[in-house]
């Protein structure tokens, strides 16, 4: 497949050298979109095992150096740094390049980083729902955004960008949809933010004791209950943090939700009311089943 | 492999005609530990897919009959019934005939089920670490307690009954290990009973707008962090509200806990406090570590 002269990116900078933009670029590089990466992070040690891992040639000791002769931008730092990123690269992004973000917040983010851009660079908003709690660049996968939704945020883009965008996206293996931020930004709070919320939250209820409960695992196993609930609480702190204060507005009122719930089912069970109970876990189900349909079994 | 005369349990009785007990008397039939069994279950309906999985051979109408005849009996309902169920089969239970129960919650079920029994009833309470989310009869499969471990409660048992149950568990495949009831209440209130409270809590506060969300769903897949920490949500909501209230006494500490925990989350994104969120989400994250190890990736 040949790909269009506007996807010939050549050299690419990535900033924020991780795992979900270190998979860009394995599947970027795999496409033949580009053929050089210079990455840059705050922390400069990640550039070893990007290397070692072929996600970069080169860093570069600061983001203006790194986007330098750049046809393609990724912004893959945490999404509370995108807007001071934005800003540090402004002037310095070349003419012609596209500039796109793979954050999972999108409103603020593109607010943020518009704002830090010169008005005659692309830039499109991006989220591809792909990606894993494991966190560090050596873990790259060229194949993660294969098959995947990706959201193409159209606010504040030019229609040829958010093609161009729509059209790398398509090049990587992903299945690019247009979408407005805000609705994209109380999507994500429910179905993805939130659960994170009660995953780190679980697991937080859970440290006085971790040790202990580890060691009395039976067979050395741990129930797959626990396991799966829990799975998300292994995500980077700094990428959560961003995103659960970005898109705050959003996901307050579901965390309030879900303390109402918790307290509606502790005062079933503290009171032994069976009915009220029965009703809770029977309504638990009946979202379950709406939300993701039969489910695929797994063990518990 | 041949099996001890005493494992030649010939007919059985299945008390509860569901997936948990059903995938037992699969895995039974297949060592050889039993020929025919008969079923009960208040839900007269559960006989015909039973039959149809060859689970059960016939259904009684009631539970004194279905152990007539039967040297093993498995009690396999929820759990809150479990004293009844004894009462029932008292009287009628066949002189060497050994009583198991499969279920989450031991103490206070190992109390009522031997309260109801004679005393020269042979009973032993156990708890396979195995089982899906899924429920219904029909789903049963005679793998499912493969490799899987087995706790054993010795609390009021006599040790060659507990020898015996022993010897079956590791005939049907699993790896069974003693356990004493208390402790493994307080384990499994921590390591299972809490993330179901998590995930039917987090599925119930989002029952409002399942609709809506799962209309959304980009390219119709949801993300997989709602889709497993929400998996065991899924459950059958009479067989958990029976363990919640069963075991509530080492169950709502933990409700509390995670109810801070969730208050102290909210605090730090509504405050816009990163240094506390992120000291949080890595306290999550450790927890998280310490449970389960590196754990296995999945998709987020």
């Amino acid at each position: 497949m040949s790909l269009p002269a506007n996807l010939l990116f050549g050299k690419a900078a990535l900033l924020g050298v991780g795992y979900m933009g270190g998979s860009l670029m394995l599947a970027a590089r795999t496409a033949g979109c580009v053929t050089t990466v210079t990455g840059f992070d705050v922390d400069q040690a990640a550039g070893l095992p990007a290397m070692g891992r072929g996600v970069i040639d080169s860093m570069a000791t600061n983001p203006a150096d790194a986007v330098k002769g750049a046809q393609l931008v990724v912004l893959a730092a945490p999404v509370g740094s995108l807007g001071a990123l934005a800003v540090a690269i402004g002037p310095h992004v070349e003419p012609g390049a596209l500039v796109i973000d793979i954050g999972s917040v999108k409103s603020s983010v593109i607010e943020s980083v518009r704002a830090g851009l010169s008005p005659a660079t692309a830039f499109v908003g991006c989220h591809p729902l792909a990606g894993r709690e494991s966190s560090g660049v050596a873990a790259s996968d060229p194949l993660m955004y294969q098959g995947k939704p990706c959201l193409i945020c159209t606010d504040a883009a030019a229609s040829v960008d958010v093609e161009r965008a729509l059209a790398f996206w398509q090049a990587v293996g992903a299945l690019p949809v247009r979408a407005e931020a805000r609705a994209h930004d109380a999507f994500m709070a429910a179905a993805s933010h939130l659960p994170h919320v009660a995953a780190f939250s679980l697991a937080h209820a859970l440290l006085p004791q971790a040790e202990e409960l580890a060691q009395a695992m039976p067979a050395g196993a741990s129930p797959s209950s626990l396991r799966d609930t829990t799975r998300i609480a292994a995500s980077a702190p700094a990428v959560w943090r961003d995103i659960f204060l970005s898109n705050r507005q959003h996901l307050l009122p579901l965390v309030d939700a879900l303390a109402t719930s918790l307290s509606t089912l502790r005062q079933a069970i503290a009171t032994n009311d069976a009915t009220a109970l029965q009703t809770f876990l029977t309504n638990g189900r009946a979202a379950r089943r709406t939300l993701i349909g039969d489910g695929t079994p797994g063990e518990s």
